[in-house]
């Protein structure tokens, strides 16, 4: 009689963890970020993990779709795809038709990746599980490993000192790093963050403050870390005309210039002026995306994937193939995460030969952990992908409680970075792009 | 201590098997065809298996390549590639050029593709190693079944009745298909065929017999197999204008037109004025021609793929994620081959969501076999895949040794339809388009 290693159990747990008060292009960081851990047990009592989105939708269309993987082989990832797309509504309008209505800087909140982000959640937890029957580390599921490291970058915020609603007083632990509104303070920030992680390139989170004032900040950077590659993400909050003022003053200093401006349309406009290489989160987002990119031939150069909403690791090496086939540079884009997250993104890292720029990661503004062990390591900017069988990290239960209980506590149910910059300013409109 | 599962031992051996005097528009096909039975064993014991070509330049980089597999681990699939496209030296044009300048049939016997045949040859039994490693069939390694069987379809050729240089006298076994150079002999071979395999779909391999001969064949198995998809393949030895010609006879009748003339810009000349889609396996035969295809506006719309030159298993299912971007229709095309071959792409075709077509198969041409248990079964004109610890077919050594024999004595070291046309027909130049 041979064990069976079919899912059993699916358990989606919401946690909260601290963010400071970060600015961009749509307003600010809440005290609370938001997400899921994803556990599949199988009837072998294994327990394949992964960490997504936590926002109410989010967590809507994971339990809807859990139910379709009782039963399911751990390898079955194809199948997995075909009864989450079964289950998973789209909305009523296409992907590209609902994108182009709205910008925003994070499309894993859009319902219209519904289906990449639930296939991505449920994709890495059966890789987690797929790797410890096959006594492989995940990325050795994936082709192996191309790197035992993977590098990330400096991932830099205009910032406030403190949340506007969380005063020394109320028990909400003080922010380390302090305000950083000016081009020194944005120094010091890139200082204590290169210090402590090592990080050998730098990207700038811009769109908040006035333009001139970013590319100050981006020239301070680089009179103070010359040599270290230098990127700015205004996240689609300038004009064309901005947009290309701006790299005016910034020429000779960026490696690449990361949504400056609104919509493929807006993004096209730039590159025909600018020779900079231009990078997206924002505008090649799903398959469809890309194509229309290049149909209009490929004003985006680089492709900052995100393997929560561009359907798992599996369909990020995919891009990577779409990427070589039509010389587009490949990257990685990140939200605030933990150490599951992280990782899965170090293991599909490692296996993907493409991967020329160091990745964007908002770990270092967070200073909580779900996995045991507590933080991950860097070393020299990078992180070493784990060599035990799957993912290489595992729940710590009593840290997992916590982070629960902080969701249950918080009353943070979606991320709104307007609503929040409203309690700062009541005037804010959010409406881009700004400058 | 735990096991190493490291490639320890390479074992490349050719074999030759019976072939039947099948014509194409490049000539006749010769007595012997030739493969490679490629063995990985590992330091623990295992042996993973594949069959490639096996002529005497892909013998000689198969062998230049095999040492770098040495110590290298089953599951780095990646590292493997890089390996051999260091030591495997391209030409000294790049693929496009060379392709651009002969047409041939074969893409599977051009230097260009060198490194994505030995990519391949080892790729799939690498992969039948992770099978027996994780214990699962290759299909679940490759991201699990679509579907339980996979369908192929009756692959009709025009032919003599027997070799001419095999005399019935010669101790060579007679051929049981007989001559097929008429319309009723055709239909009789498809009858024959559909009988023993059950298929549910025809493709004509066409080019070599006048284009309206061809034709009225075609017609013929329209009429005798009403409602049964059709296809022929003149291998791109027509011109545009026969070519145009010859599919209004046919209106109505087919299900895709792969290849009826020479070059890529030849198939946008048909398509222009065409309105059944086109399909090739000679002009779209690796990523930077698929570029190409998709920067002339897709007058390509199947892709018949074929993991031997495209890089194995895993690069064609990156090439479904590109067809399922760009719109295209995927299929398999085949060599003669024998059962290691089929079956990895009836593993690989149980993967791919996309394939919606039957593939093509030259298995039913021949009578030998290398793998335990001898011939595999068709039911219904499809292929089960098999269930077990990786590929699920292994080395009958008896049936290898005899195989091997032949390939040490038939004589044949390279595939030439033209040289052995030649032997029918002096004065056949083999120049293309012939009609």
């Amino acid at each position: 009689m041979t064990t069976s290693h079919a899912i059993r159990h699916i358990r989606i747990t919401p946690i909260a963890f601290r963010d400071p008060p970060l600015l961009n292009a749509a307003g600010i960081h809440a005290p609370w970020a938001l997400r899921s851990i994803i556990e599949l047990e199988t009837d072998s009592g294994l327990v394949g993990i992964n960490e997504s989105y936590g926002d109410l939708p989010m967590l809507d269309v994971l339990t809807k779709a859990a139910p379709s993987l009782v039963g399911l082989s751990p390898w079955s990832l194809t199948e997995m795809e075909a009864r989450v797309a079964a289950l998973v509504t789209p909305p009523a309008q296409t992907a590209s038709e609902f994108l182009g209505q709205q910008v925003s800087l994070a499309p894993g909140t859009h319902v219209s990746k519904n289906v990449a982000k639930v296939v991505s959640a449920f994709e890495v937890a059966m890789l987690d599980l797929q790797g410890q029957l096959a006594g492989a580390p995940v990325v050795d599921v994936l082709g192996g490993a191309v790197r035992d490291r993977v590098p990330f970058s400096a991932y830099l915020f205009y910032k406030y000192a403190e949340h506007i609603d969380k005063p020394p007083s109320c028990g909400y632990p003080p922010d380390p790093w302090g305000e950083a509104l000016t081009p020194e303070q944005l120094v010091a920030q890139a200082r204590q963050m290169m210090a402590q992680y090592g990080f050998k390139s730098i990207k700038l989170k811009a769109g908040a403050l006035p333009p001139d004032e970013e590319a100050a900040g981006l020239l301070a950077l680089a009179k103070a870390f010359p040599g270290t590659p230098l990127r700015i993400d205004p996240n689609a909050n300038w004009s064309v005309a901005t947009s290309l003022r701006i790299v005016e003053q910034l020429r000779g200093v960026l490696e690449y210039y990361e949504d400056p401006a609104p919509g493929l349309d807006g993004m096209a406009a730039v590159a025909r002026e600018c020779d900079v290489p231009l990078a997206t989160n924002m505008v090649v987002t799903d398959f469809a995306e890309f194509r229309r990119n290049v149909d209009m031939g490929c004003p985006v150069k680089i492709v900052l994937s995100d393997h929560h909403y561009w359907g798992g690791l599996r369909a990020t090496q995919q891009l990577s193939r779409l990427c070589r086939t039509f010389d587009l540079g490949l990257s990685m884009h990140s939200n605030s995460h933990l150490g599951i997250s992280l990782m899965a993104m170090t293991h599909l890292c490692a296996s993907v030969p493409l991967l020329t720029y160091a990745c964007d990661t908002h770990y270092p503004w967070q200073d909580e952990e779900v996995v045991e062990g507590g933080r991950l390591c860097f070393e020299g900017g990078s992180l070493r992908v784990t060599t035990t069988p799957g993912l290489g990290v595992t729940l710590d239960r009593t840290a997992l409680a916590r982070l629960h209980d902080n969701y249950l506590h918080c009353g943070v149910r979606n991320r709104d970075d307007l609503a929040q910059m409203r309690k700062y300013d009541p005037a804010f409109t959010g409406a881009q792009p700004r400058f």
